[in-house]
């Protein structure tokens, strides 16, 4: 079972979260247990502080070594990995995601307020963002990091289910559709009725590679294509043009 | 006052973040009004389902148009932009949060499950994703938005707490540091002590373009540099070699 040590200064944001949906069941059949530590219960003064004004003046509040320190020395043990949430990490992305499912102890910082006392990064062993924007603490960085890695952990949802994601092959997924079959006057494209698995495989691919190409090129040119793959991009291409 | 209307099956994954710190703190004091929304509640059969088998086979269920649709109904009008949570969405980041905090009103729409019936796309303005990772559902990705937000909007918190962001002016920040001066034989560096104010305004900006440099390069080539910058980041490169 996978082990989660969460530091936050507002555990009380992490309910609803953890209550609810896959995590929720996650953790009711023994995939993972999840903990969430108040780093405030370790300050030493009677205002319970945990901040307090940066050298060299500024604005905002920096919080201090000692409280989240003391705290994380009661979590951590030899095989534990430190995560602190920050927007100087790297990038999270979906290996990262794949990484920290193989470990059996994650404990994750979560800073608030202005930013940390630069000793604190002493005592991590990483430091990751979710992306390129400001957020008010660490605390939804670390639930999207949690959710990404116990989806998956063996056991939590199903291995198909992962291998259709989108990145998890590298493509944006291709267009799903349900009933019924005409919704306001919006038909479902016929490949899809035909029964004819190999012309569906074929139209979904190339739907995915088309996608693919047009929103995130990036994606594509970090991708080794097979074969059929690059055939059919250059079919889309010529379309394109 | 900014309105965002929030579209999920999993209303109760909110309570924790509407609640806390400064979401709760910009809605008490009238600078954004919340709701979520339950699409469920607008499934018309007795079993009140929400999605269906994919046309074409595969694995997992696809969201139908009719209950997401007829609630998004119910909440849009002619001031709404609609935004879409998807792995597939323009990756969200800074300029896109500036650009979302001068709206009167978001309403973001939460999928989860495989994915949804692609004829949903037509009735959204826009769709956006918060990195390229895979999540079990939207929701975390619209809390994360709200968060980026709602910061944002005038009087939620001070100006100049924004001009002090990591990335709010392209390059991350600076080293803090707080009491104690000495932590663990770790001490304060001696410019912050110095009490000149000039030569800890260049050592920060300094710090700043040296861990961009060596952390993340990309955002220092997105960015126009002052002379004294490009100054300072040949003498960095000087140092590194």
């Amino acid at each position: 079972m996978m082990k989660i040590d969460i530091l936050s200064l507002f555990p009380e944001m992490f309910e609803g979260f953890l209550n609810t949906s896959i995590i929720h069941r996650a953790r009711a059949n023994g995939y993972v247990s999840i903990a969430i530590h108040n780093f405030r219960d370790f300050a030493l003064d009677r205002h319970k502080s945990v901040d307090d004004t940066p050298y060299g003046g500024g604005q905002g509040m920096v919080l201090k070594c000692q409280p989240l320190l003391d705290c994380l020395e009661t979590v951590v043990d030899r095989e534990s990995l430190v995560v602190l949430m920050s927007p100087q990490g790297h990038p999270f992305n979906q290996s990262t995601a794949k990484r920290l499912s193989q470990e059996k102890h994650l404990v994750m910082i979560c800073g608030h307020y202005e930013g940390f006392d630069e000793r604190i990064r002493d005592y991590v062993d990483e430091e990751i963002s979710i992306g390129d924007y400001v957020l008010t603490g660490g605390e939804l960085p670390a639930m999207v990091i949690t959710d990404s890695v116990v989806r998956l952990l063996d056991g939590v949802i199903t291995k198909a289910s992962h291998e259709d994601d989108s990145f998890a092959d590298g493509l944006l997924e291709y267009p799903q559709y349900t009933h019924p079959y005409d919704y306001k006057g919006e038909t479902v494209p016929d490949v899809l009725l035909s029964g004819h698995h190999e012309n569906i495989r074929r139209w979904r691919l190339k739907q995915s590679l088309k996608r693919t190409l047009i929103k995130r090129p990036d994606l594509l040119s970090q991708r080794k294509l097979s074969q059929e793959e690059q055939l059919l991009l250059e079919e889309i291409k010529k379309n394109i043009e």
